[in-house]
């Protein structure tokens, strides 16, 4: 960690900060400059809040020099870590193709979504029975009976099965149901949660939060990993921006930044990024191009009943389509699924 | 609502829209322009969601013409709400002006800072008892043991506490000590916990989630009184902006704003929007200027050794003496604490 | 264009309102719903500024419902244009590769960069002569002599140049030497230059402004092509966000978007997007799975001495491999050059 | 400026870059932390890029300690600068109370507004006779002719006017109307037009860009005050947010920011940050409160007829009311015009 003084920090303030971060357990370096002068600490700065120094008089600026993570963080761990989805793999070469409608649905409209996107070569396969909707008066999920349609439907296809769960009471419910927990993007810092989450022993979908940056990504996966368990999957969603021609905005840079710093796979969501059907397929070539682990795609056979986010939804055959643009990518760019 | 049809919309999914429309109870009024052709609904639209009209063939947008919160809007309730905290009073003239440190710190030193707030003005007393660290390795707040200590301080000065809850399982625990419930920014939208907080009949204070629109931020006050709760203070406290000179962007004109669309009261949170001492003047004083129903400040008596966020502290002096320039300006501006 | 009446809009306002858009030559279209009024207007809503009509009593929301760019937009011109400079051709399948310093730099080092990038596979050769610094301290480019240096590189190499000009005054000089305008981020609004520069008769590298939406970027290329000039190619070169672990965000939606919105042709600016050379390659490839027309990376032989920029360049053999690895990819989706 | 080098940085990485620096007339200070090793440099960064020595193999990043800006720094001249416009001093307690319709309108027209603002207590008049227009349809202003009614309205009513200068060969033509020359948000990094603008000799409005960092605005004044002119007004008009609530965010904050770094006055202007009448009286007041140098309002007797912008503009009584509030609020926080 750096320590920037004030341009007019005082000789006492400087002695009182020398004194507090070797009360700390530092080594502090001081440089004194030809404006500012400038004190290092050698040390384990994770150990400290930058917060606490910045409060000290004379401070100017607190700069880390590490990041604040570290069983997510791949200085850590340099090798990627691969997922393991009830046999489906994810990261290192393995893709993760997941489908399916926003909300579960009743029990053979499941059953022809689940038919067609494991014919167009989806390998897990998404529905929400608890849904984190805007309105309280919107639909909310079918919950339990949800979870078994999924279940089931997923079975009949040998589709593993990814749903969000979004209260730390429901945890070991929709264990009971589920291969593969998902924390949406309006949780990615509900601590509570992650840390419950991390507690289940099954593996983890972590969608980026609309304002989070990928550090602060990286930061809810360590909650999760703190707990023990380092089988998360990251996934950028769309980040807020400013224009309203897209429901999202879909950061693609997050994948190869998020491969820099991390040996967690992360996996793109065009669906919510975009919000239009008609942007879907090129922003998921876009991810796997950019070397995503995978792709998580809304689909539903009649959007306009469908019974959340249809306007969102790829209809069966576009979904088909765009699986086979991403099989001709992937020769390309390597990975498999 | 309006519908409006993509250039090139056929008459079949002309027909196929207004037989849908009408299907689910309203009445289609068919508008044919030089270049579009446009349908108004009417009918109670909040009956509607706007995705699934989207997801129609043929159809360009969807424009709602209500606001989808009900109980939260000023259409439906002119009058400004008052909330009762224990007495305190907030809203309609009468102004909260919430002080203390972030996290519930040992009892002496928050002897120390509650009698230096209650002295400066302050009428309520905060204090974090379970924190939301961005990081699993930082202090998480002293739990139960914080919340006996914040009750105790209050009631020595007589002053109604509020304190964050962050878990539906600990709602009832928090109740059992705090006046006022806090929902963080960060839990804007975990609509469980809003859900059980709605339940809880405590008065509760809303924090603006860092990528919530206004209309955002009036749903999840929605879910709270859909409870039949609405005793609710909304708090703007800075959203995510791009200049990191800031911790975050204080959103000022969110005061004007929300008084036009709600009845419900709004504070402001320089401590938070800023997260820079030296701006939390000059922003508490924007915000009550702007008609604020109140400001949370967070102040410490040695933010160095603070439990957490001391860097955004003020110092109780500064806290009195900006506590002084909030009563001149009220008397101008009018309001009353 | 549709005007959405206040709730409490009084029969007067409503009059006068309706008289006043009949003045201005529109057929108005009442629809009185259960909680609002709407007015549709029937006739050429280009004609109408949306803010005029705010202005009238009564009235919430204007929505127009045509987008107020006509020569840039693709309902007016199905067909992709495609922009020929000096015999390389860019969009409908054709693809610019578009690489060199940020600033032209001495004549032997432009010759070594123009070499490597040209056996590497560009087709356009760039070099900022006049540079925007954030900074007046900064080196402001070679000027003329930098214009000349790029000239005869371009011509030793066969690669036609595209430089940026900033000053109206010098669009004529610019022309002189340059086979494609360039006009950058910061003036993307500077409206004086884009009339000045469509009336210059050479095509246009019309990059996107940090805070404009798509709608933004078509409005400017309108003011291009209304000087009658549509030899416009559109640019995403990132936009301002609030993760400060890149430069800038990299939007890659913009370009299916822009693809369905206009018929000009898109690249994208992986350089500046990221400003990191570890990430320009993903987005690079990124940009080409998403449909671009092109990409445009700087080059620089020498990072650490380079007149500007050097930290996003890419040293030539990082520029070779990534430009083989989008060989393949269009091989895959498509395009050539 | 300190160089903190990657975790992998080798020895020969660190000899070079040590090398590098100390040809470049730094004294070199390195300190090897228990994960990291950091370079401080010693010496005048204002003379050196950090983007160049980011580009040197092994640095992982480049912490400026010093800002970029000199002439515009509060360090470099404590006490603030007092602009003075033909008269109407404009900081150091001194208020600019900027009003006039967006487009300079018709004589008449002119005359009626500006006895109005001047009446409520307005000490210069605006109005642009060059607009900055989004479309290339839209009215463009009336040019030369004017410049003249504003100079001539200006004259008789004893108001110093202001208006907009978009075209660097247009400078010297409206030196001649106005009595301060502003530059418009879109124009804000237009570095040709700050040049000739700094070098007229006349006071300058600055407007700060829609993606404009607090650093950017001082930047983009230093580029003015470069040219000998330290006669600027900076402005705050609102950013780029993602609430459509309001058509630009205001960032109240950045007045006490402002005053912090510089020395410079900076003034609001709630029209164009809100976009929405109903909002600019709560933010005028809050610019005021948190210490703005004064406040610029758009003010138009018939919003709907007017030439520009009229949804955004306040009746003439609006405007005198809300005149009536600042004035009592700056009685109590200081200040006088």
């Amino acid at each position: 960690m750096i320590i920037i003084l004030k341009q007019n920090a005082t000789e006492e303030q400087i002695d009182h900060l020398l004194e507090r971060v070797t009360t700390l357990g530092f080594q502090p370096h001081l440089s004194r400059g030809t404006f500012r002068t400038v004190i290092g600490l050698i040390g384990d700065e994770t150990k400290l809040q930058p917060a606490a120094l910045e409060a000290i008089p004379g401070v100017a600026e607190v700069v880390p020099i590490m990041p604040p993570y570290k069983l997510a963080s791949r200085e850590a761990h340099p090798q990627p870590t691969v997922v393991d989805v009830s046999g489906v793999k994810i990261g290192g070469g393995h893709l993760a193709m997941i489908a399916g409608p926003c909300a579960v649905e009743a029990a053979d409209r499941m059953e022809q979504i689940a038919a067609a996107v494991k014919k167009a070569g989806a390998n897990l396969l998404r529905g929400g029975a608890f849904k984190p909707r805007t309105s309280p008066y919107a639909f909310q999920g079918y919950g339990e009976e949800g979870l078994k349609i999924l279940r089931e439907t997923g079975d009949r296809h040998g589709l593993p099965v990814v749903t969000e769960v979004m209260d730390p009471r429901r945890v070991e419910l929709v264990c009971r149901y589920a291969d593969m927990l998902q924390i949406g993007a309006r949780n990615m810092q509900n601590f509570v949660l992650l840390t419950e989450v991390g507690q289940a022993g099954k593996p983890v979908l972590l969608k980026r939060g609309m304002s989070a940056t990928i550090q602060d990504l990286l930061m809810s996966a360590e909650y999760i990993a703190a707990q023990g368990n380092t089988q998360i999957v990251l996934c950028e969603r769309g980040i807020k921006g400013f224009d309203p021609a897209t429901r999202n905005l879909f950061d693609v840079a997050a994948v190869p930044l998020v491969k820099q710093l991390s040996h967690l796979p992360i996996i793109v969501d065009p669906s919510h990024a975009t919000g239009r059907p008609e942007l879907i397929p090129a922003c998921a070539l876009a991810g796997v191009a950019a070397g995503a682990d995978g792709v998580h795609i809304e689909v539903h056979n009649e959007p306009e009943s469908a019974l959340s986010d249809g306007a969102q939804a790829l209809l069966p055959e576009a979904y088909a389509a765009v699986m086979q643009q991403i099989r001709k990518l992937v020769e390309v760019v390597g990975g498999q699924w």
